[in-house]
């Protein structure tokens, strides 16, 4: 089989961001080939869920380009690290566990331009981390919030702050919390008002979800 | 078929309280049978999730006899009304909407001799309702948590107090909450430390495990 | 059980909307309560998915008052009705199957005092009805499309237009798709870029998060 | 354990194709006695889901035999490659992450000595890919449609094109899409008239159901 | 809300079939203005799982109409019924309870124009009525096999017969099988070749498959 | 449609038993035809799961009939009752809650001639019922147990009495063992050796799987 | 830890039948420790799905002991392999991928000094080959049918034949079918009459089961 | 990213016990700089699921600390053993297949300074193991039963004993019950009296809640 493929490269025109490339279920070679015809066209591109041995290859091929083992986003273009200067957009999660997540956000929203800046300490069993971080999140324009295990967070969020707020369920637990359902369905049955839910561990689709915001205002 | 049954008598010299009577699916003249076979014996007994129509028609025939019919709670001897004084259980919910297992474990403990007061404010989306009550919660012995929807409720109670506590979810919501699945499966996996957990709607079983809680320290 | 409650009066202070009242599970005579609570502070208020046989009666009891019966929203205070003056918030669905979910966002923005307008006629069988409407849709600042079935317009929305999009899947199928699952498990994989996802037949829901939206950058 | 086994030989005369090998749960040893059997008699025989381990090893063992690592698809004789050839079916699919699927369905039809052409870049996020298509699509008998994640390739194809429709859902997801479930579940409750689905990765059995349609007809 | 639709009138031109109408979920008022635009027009039209009140008030309000309260098929015009003459597709199912998905189909073919015979006694359970009705089976053109409980009934049709199958689960059943998940499931994971399914109770989308299916070799 | 109906009468020499009616989804007309059509060959006829209208309704067409109403079976003649004579045949079950499903099985029994015996206040909770009847037990060839909930009385039963078990799950239950899926799985993994299930509330099924081990060593 | 076990040596005094060792998540140590246990006491011992590096370690500790790496059965004492003497016990499926639990029940039974014998080739998908066996297979007391994917042969096979049917679904199929369950649950809601089932791939239990059968009636 | 973290040191004080490091889902480098910050406040800390590699790893760069490979339990200081002393806390089993849980159970109860006590032979298919042990069971002021499989463990226990009992379900099993969700939903329904749950294999969150009873009554 010729494993031909067609890139929609005019997306971008139309919707003000380009295709992004699925990392996870393709080989190393066919990814290498649809990141080389990007890069023939002076074009950067994403590329999301690569795995290490995949993504380690790929920063080979590709000098400077950017590569996170942690969340497996792979970039044909390193982008600036804003992460400091006056961001829009803050991501906040419990800690070390949804790391994978909050970095999948973080370098889809560099990759875009956008500003935003991570808080990998906010817990719900601890409620008054959030609670003494309420008037400095209050500042941005919109919230990401990632969440595994019981995934709780993003309610006590919705409950004291009146931003936009997508949040992430992580596949982070065990038991009945393995593979992150128990998360989502929290998240989606929160009796905090107007929160909105993208797929478990898409940290990618939050960050879409945040530019399609920033980008509607701009 | 002649239904006999035989009833457990002397569970309450084994385990220190009665056989309590399934009342959902049982007939009306059943449920009067077994429930005129206590009274015979000079016994109180309890029967729990009785339906309106049957309630009534046992309320009538069993004059003295207490029923409840927002949990479906039928005690074959009214017992006095303990709120108020020295309680050592504390019921949480949310609010009305969980009144009907609320009211089964307020009225399981009332039957069992035990002091219990119900709160019935304390929601998660405004979690100032429930730190402004954090100090006078903190004199219970046993906290029975009720919760439907997300069910995040117990979760925030675990990080502030110290106290056993008994979660219960209840099947209040709708879309992927409506049954109570979502409510039991966030209080399985909550991140607060040392939660248990009862069926969905099973006020009763949460009484009756503060009930071995308290009675073991007795 | 002398049922009172705490009403989180504060809340628009805090979060810029009020409380509002789920009204399925509440009995008329505690939702009639709640809602007198309100008009006594000279409050609006609203409840969601109220009965019909509920809402009729409330909405013989407090005059001025608005109940749809399509989607059980009911408000203290009707509100002017703003379709057709320049909206911010189009609202999308493939036709009458899911109006109740449809008006229920609509009714919510209403009572926020936002503009917003339906679309009843886009469905993704008929790819061609969408099509033409792609210019005129695209000046609106928020999309909510709500799907029944196989879920499937959001995708086809997400693909052609690049503003925020609110995905409400509705409890309209048969077979597999019973309840609305289907629906919304298809919304949360979308191939499309940065879908956000509310919890099924969530209209309400979905009206709150672009309000949070439009709130944010007013 | 003597492991005999009883090939079902006159399958071709019954139904017109043979019987058709499992190969993913068979050890390396049983699948070549199976081969062999065949072999001895003179006829062809198709077994698929090899692994590539059994499959290299196999193509060593049979001269002038076929296995496309892929789909894991075993012949024991290479039939004419007829890809380009006025062809009755067409294939499509979003990319290369469904090619195991495609490949699968593709090869099951060159052993039956249909003529089949794959399409692997028709996705439902960008439409027009499908729209510019459609008077090529046109001219065929059967569509066999691939998609995993959320699965709506097949209801877009279904809404333009009138051929039967033959959707296959892949085991390409993540999150909630994991599995291919959710992809299934659109497929069976799409708004799309008269789709039929096999079971998940069952490109060989789309092949089937198409040879049987084409065979009707004959 | 003035409840407007736009309905899709040229499908018929680009699909050769019309856009037929989801019954279940339409209140009556809606149905009626749906059917009486077509009429205005007309056309025939075909509504499905039609409920019997609406099925009836319907039947009076539009003279000339047919409706099936085993199925719920409503049609504003009658079709000659053609069961008897010289058939291209048989439906197959193992009696009485199956037969408001038989009849949905079967209507579906009528409205379509297509002949159609009906076999409501060929159950797995007693495999010599199916035995007995092989060479007669075999002139048809399309197989429609209709099961619940275990569904198992297409995979022994398949085994003996070469012609295209459309499988359709029948939620017939308790216990396990209540629901029609056990049949749709058994059909999709057939060890017999090539069999394809729709979803549970789609007797409608069946016909419409099968109709594509004629329609393509006409 | 003429809804004919072919009877497999010679189920009874091929198998040594008759066909039986499932009552539940056939219209009362469909049912009486069945029937009659039986009787008129002379020959008994049993219909499990009649719903208490139907079953009224036939016991007055048919005299000499039988029909259980608390587990809906039906039987064209009534059998002498031979529960006190020497008993192959043991039923056990925890109690009233359980009847529907320990009667389908007792009249189906006595329908086929087996002597059979009904224990109905045999739980697990109170473990000392069912060792003080151990001895007894003992003599019977083969074990019918029932039980709703968690469904552990089969278990208790399997480490102490060493005949065939067949466990039998009652749709009996509320929160997670609502419907009986719980007890079925509990029964499908019990740690005692050799249990058998059959499907939930299958009272009838588990009746047959007794009659055929006693069938086969007679 | 010091790993204590106690062994509930007396049970084959109390069921006739010894305790089994569940070997799968035992560490290869105390596998042997209780193994050696019971050769010290003079008894044989069974322990079931022992993984192929524990197994044959095990076959070296204890010199006269039986393996069978297919399906991981592992005995203290090899018994004589009776198959093909007079057989009580037929052991059915289609073909070499059930061969592990074929292997389980029939190794499990000549562990209980029963005579059995296996077929090997018994697909519903060419009913022929179980036509052609039925007089064959009628001479046995007990049938055990083992399948995986759709799991229909137990279905036919009593629809052919009277005798005890012990059904063991196979965990042996893909996309739908993967793990067993679709083949379990075809199994439970049979419109065979009077099928049992057991776990999925529990053919060590089918064993037991029929085992406690013949011993009944021994 | 830097991966910060901040550690909620005051949790002592504020509840009675420290917060507990999820070991699973960290990679060790993260794990030794958080038990570092612990070790350089000279306070102990207790981290869970620990995996052998990274507990090993860890042992040999905290001297002094404890690790057991079977629970994946590491403490920074190892704690006295207190079992054999009086112990207020009963742990019970059936066997070493549940060792992961109750060791963790076991050793985080250490870790906090309570005595407990370990009964690894307490199965329910042998019953007369548990009923020989009620009296000595009935010292201790709170049961912790672990089970896996058909997780029967706990119901029986409740019937005989009066104290409050946590029940463990252990992902023990296969087929249905592979993952431990039979268990778990086993012991929520228990139609014994006031059991409480806790998550599946969760150990270490049944200790947390025997501490909270033991605590809230010191």
């Amino acid at each position: 089989m010729s494993d031909s493929f067609e890139i929609d490269f005019n997306r971008t025109e139309r919707l003000g961001f380009p295709e992004v490339i699925f990392g996870a279920s393709k080989p190393l070679a066919v990814l290498g080939d649809i990141l080389q015809s990007y890069k023939e066209k002076g074009l950067n591109a994403l590329a999301t869920k690569v795995q290490p041995s995949k993504g380690v290859a790929l920063a080979e091929r590709f000098p400077g380009s950017f590569y996170d083992e942690i969340s497996g986003i792979f970039a044909l273009e390193d982008s600036p690290d804003l992460e400091g200067s006056a961001s829009e957009i803050a991501i906040l999660s419990a800690g070390t566990s949804d790391a994978f997540v909050v970095n999948e956000a973080y370098h889809t929203l560099t990759f875009l331009g956008c500003k935003a800046k991570r808080y990998n300490d906010i817990g719900i069993a601890g409620i008054h981390r959030l609670l003494s971080k309420v008037d400095e999140l209050r500042r941005y324009k919109v919230l990401i919030v990632v969440a595994g295990f019981e995934g709780a967070l993003p309610t006590a969020v919705g409950g004291l702050l009146p931003q936009p707020i997508i949040a992430v369920p992580a596949s982070v637990g065990y038991g009945v919390s393995e593979g992150g359902t128990v998360a989502l369905n929290t998240m989606l049955s929160s009796c905090a008002n107007g929160l909105t839910v993208v797929n478990i561990d898409n940290g990618y689709g939050a960050a879409m979800a945040a530019y399609r915001i920033i980008q509607s205002f701009a």
